[in-house]
């Protein structure tokens, strides 16, 4: 184990602190940019290009793939800048060329470094982004229903489990590029099930039962998955949006009715919608579209992307962050033909977040805007906002009890090597609720953190990082003596290392080696050795991985 | 004083109540299509027209000001039927032309036949829409605040009356092609004050205190108007939409807050959104979108319009119907930054309506579907929907209670001379309740009927009537006989006459002759007897007028 060297830290942290306002941040690195253009012929800049049907049609499912998550279907920017035609045939060809294949200092990945794209590819889609976008088109409840499976109906599914294990301790493994979902036993670390799911599958989450998981794909394919059968496999599916990241379940039970596993809801980047389906057989039931103005100038945006969905614990309400409005809404799904909500305005450009330790405020990151906000849902209120780092990338966040500051919450960042740890405590510590009282640097900027209740340890990676190896380091924060800073050490020598989760009794902790060559690397949390290696053919691209129990209770 | 004849009464009205399904309405008068054709060197069918610049500036202007209010920005349809380009062009041309020039049988006026447009601006509208729809800009808070001018500043404004007129009985008269707004005093019924309004004002709604008038005109123009002063005039003035039909202020004063007169919100058609701005100096504060969803089918609707808005008495909320999608919002305007509000699903094609005579329920023409929803704004919740005649438009409606039924409300029909009668009375008559309980036939296809608590008569124009002189026909029932039939009379021998408003103490009523030499009439409720007609130059096509009092107080 070693410590990191300080210089890794990426740059403008400093200013970050000290500069509220939007700067600068997708500066084009030097590099090869004049080279690359001799080379490819390039067109002047100013010539809007021509492309094949062909080309066309390629370029539109890379642009989808890999850059509209964070540029917009529309290219009006949002994680990542504008990039109209109208700018982009501004630009010189040559540095266009150079920002997708070997990627930008402030976050846009290389896709021509990390293979992912080749160089006639990334030739390709800086001809695609000075050409107009295409509008996309819409997706209503007709087209949806069209898509329903339901594989096994209801009435025909086991009334009990199917097999001794303990499904508390499933763990759902994303296998992204090969467009596949695995489970795997948390007990005897054995691959239960892969299933073809939709493309690049984004995040699993589990039924309030704990009986199911839901997977949404990119491509906005929700499977739905019992835990129960001897062989899990997907007993319902439907394609809800053309472009999502997220889903959720209802999970109130109370005064005002049984919700529990009632309804699921699938946020979609586009169309810019939510859509309520049935909880256990996954039929299209209610289109909400997002379509709305911001919340600071109040001008209408024709592609407000739904980045987040959390199921209230108190109420039977879906908390909502619409991405480019800057609204979290909370959606009141006890009565959907009298549907209420509160659309709270925070910040734009939101994330992603999670609850703190109580489950009454929710923390999403405004990546764009270097800040958390915090949204109270018992109140249903906002409660404030403030700077962090650069690109603030919580995913659920962690939670934990800090000896000097009380309970806070923490972020890692994608523009920048930085944990920052915040009050998280305003009723017993508001002297630092709200407030940064710590910052430590990782290895890198990275994409996800995460703890358990019963650790001591603050898990971070370094995933985004360009240096050789740092994007294949874990660095681990102690908890009772963090401003010693983080032990870091090199978990792969190939692919990325990313995103952590905990099993259910909180003392292992599984990684993911993110390349064709994928693995699990499983972690003993309290002497941070390492217990197993899963390998195998079917761990393609593996990353994201979520324990049932710990899902159910948002337990990070 | 004569009795209609029964034969005036429109097509398909027997049809309407056995049949719910939509029907073809929109029938083209057959005429003189062909002659017209030959005479103005028609295109084909299926060929697209050409325009130059100025005519389609023109053909622009026209359409907003006489065909986009029933068929939309975007053509899509409400009120009057979808007419793309794609489906125009389809038609043939002489047809178009004449359904343009003489109307339809189904309810579309025939503009030329009125004197509205002539023969040449028939042909180039018939051209107009078999052309795609040009997509108006949208407007956000910039934009609307560029057109922000505060004439007198709240502080100089009068601490009381600044005269010993009664403003309780002063009318807001529209004078809808002279783009101006007129105040009448009710008592010595003389004018008040003349000022410029935006083009044809839609309507006038009194501030919760009684001491404004807001106006707000079809072309988004929003004036504030100060009963105050010696001669009322124009306080404060804002433009919030390119099109718009519908203003009301914050009335509601309790345990959530003092919201009096603090905001007024206006409805747009396009873009589709309303928008709050501050009740006293009419600054642009808000912009809600309306594009969602259809409550139906969970298609999007890219032009959801608000058709009308009434504040509630009873919560700090505004009670939206949002024309296409089918759906009534309560928007609370209590915390506009953390904005709740329950959208309720109801039937397609809302369009005007008003309160039961108990404030609780919301009963809303959904005119393209031929019928009546109720919404209980204290629950929160749809109610029920029922049929009464083929395109009901009740205005605000009309309360009274029935020796027979009790309480009921009831509406005329734009597309059949009838006024169907309704239990409104859950609680008390639950068997009666939201049934049509008496159908009368009034002198043909109308806009509006009124009522006053204090008296026996329910009043109904005539004023869509197609037949020589029918349109300037009042006719008037007796609550105590209903059915006995109305007593119906010739109110006038130009014009059409249409609309009427109560005195504040309900003995009077006024109604309007609406031509460029119009006229108000002032009737005794008691006798029917005309008392006082004015007239003057300044009456330049009067259509709406509202008494301070009872738009203050939801009398009707």
């Amino acid at each position: 184990m070693k410590r990191i060297n300080t210089s890794i830290r990426a740059f403008s942290q400093s200013q970050s602190r000290r500069n509220g306002s939007p700067r600068l941040r997708w500066v084009l690195s030097a590099g090869s940019a004049i080279l690359l253009a001799a080379l490819l012929g390039a067109p002047l800049a100013g010539a809007a290009p021509e492309l094949s049907k062909e080309e066309n049609e390629r370029a539109q499912f890379i642009y989808f793939d890999r850059c509209s998550g964070c540029h917009g279907a529309l290219r009006k920017g949002a994680t990542g800048p504008n990039i109209t035609a109208e700018k982009m045939l501004k630009r010189k060809f040559a540095e266009l060329e150079d920002s997708i294949f070997n990627g930008t200092d402030a976050g846009m990945p290389g896709w021509g470094r990390t293979g992912e794209l080749t160089a006639a590819e990334s030739t390709l889609m800086a001809k695609f982004v000075q050409l107009p976008a295409p509008i996309p088109p819409e997706m209503g409840l007709k087209a949806m229903k069209a898509t329903h499976k339901v594989h096994v109906p209801v009435a025909d599914r086991p009334t009990k489990p199917q097999h001794g294990r303990n499904i508390d301790n499933h763990f759902g493994v994303i296998l992204r590029d090969a467009g596949q979902a695995a489970i795997v036993d948390g007990d005897t670390k054995k691959l239960i099930s892969v299933m073809d799911s939709g493309h690049a599958v984004h995040i699993f989450r589990a039924s309030a039962t704990g009986r199911y998981f839901y997977t949404v794909g990119r491509d906005g394919k929700l499977n739905l998955i019992d835990l129960w059968e001897e062989k899990p496999r997907v007993v319902a599916e439907s394609r809800v949006c053309l472009d999502a990241r997220s889903v959720d379940v209802s999970k109130y039970k109370g005064p005002k009715g049984d919700f529990v596993d009632k309804y699921a809801v699938v946020g979609c980047y586009w169309p810019p919608q939510m859509v309520v389906v049935d909880g256990k057989t996954l039929e299209p039931i209610k289109v909400i579209s997002t379509r709305s103005s911001t919340y600071d100038t109040n001008e209408y945006h024709p592609e407000p992307r739904v980045a987040t969905i959390v199921a209230s614990h108190h109420a039977p309400e879906w908390v909502v962050a619409i991405k480019e409005t800057g609204l979290v809404w909370l959606v009141d799904y006890s009565d959907l033909d009298n549907l209420s909500m509160t659309q709270i305005a925070t910040e734009r450009f939101l994330h992603d977040g999670g609850f703190d330790a109580t489950g009454r405020y929710l923390l999403i990151a405004a990546n764009m805007r270097d800040q958390i906000v915090v949204v109270d849902t018992k109140k249903r209120k906002f409660v404030t906002k403030f700077e962090t780092g650069v690109k603030p990338h919580p995913g659920r966040g962690a939670n934990w009890v800090d000896p000097e500051y009380g309970p806070v919450s923490a972020t890692t960042h994608l523009g920048e090597g930085l944990i920052a740890v915040y009050g998280s405590d305003p009723e017993g510590h508001p002297e630092h609720a709200w407030k940064v009282v710590r910052e430590e640097e990782t290895a890198g900027p990275g994409l996800f953190l995460k703890t358990h209740p019963k650790s001591n340890h603050v898990w971070t990676d370094s995933t985004l990082s360009k240096e050789e190896g740092v994007n294949q380091e874990i660095c681990v924060f102690k908890k009772d003596d963090f401003a010693a800073g983080p032990n870091c050490w090199r978990a792969a020598d190939h692919g990325k290392v990313v995103h952590f989760e905990y099993n259910k009794a909180g003392d292992e902790v599984w990684a993911a080696v993110w390349d064709k060559k994928g693995e699990l690397i499983i972690y003993d949390d309290k002497t941070l050795k390492e217990k197993q290696r899963i390998k195998g053919d079917w761990l393609v691209t593996p990353t994201g991985k979520w324990n049932v129990y710990n899902t159910v209770n948002d337990i990070y």
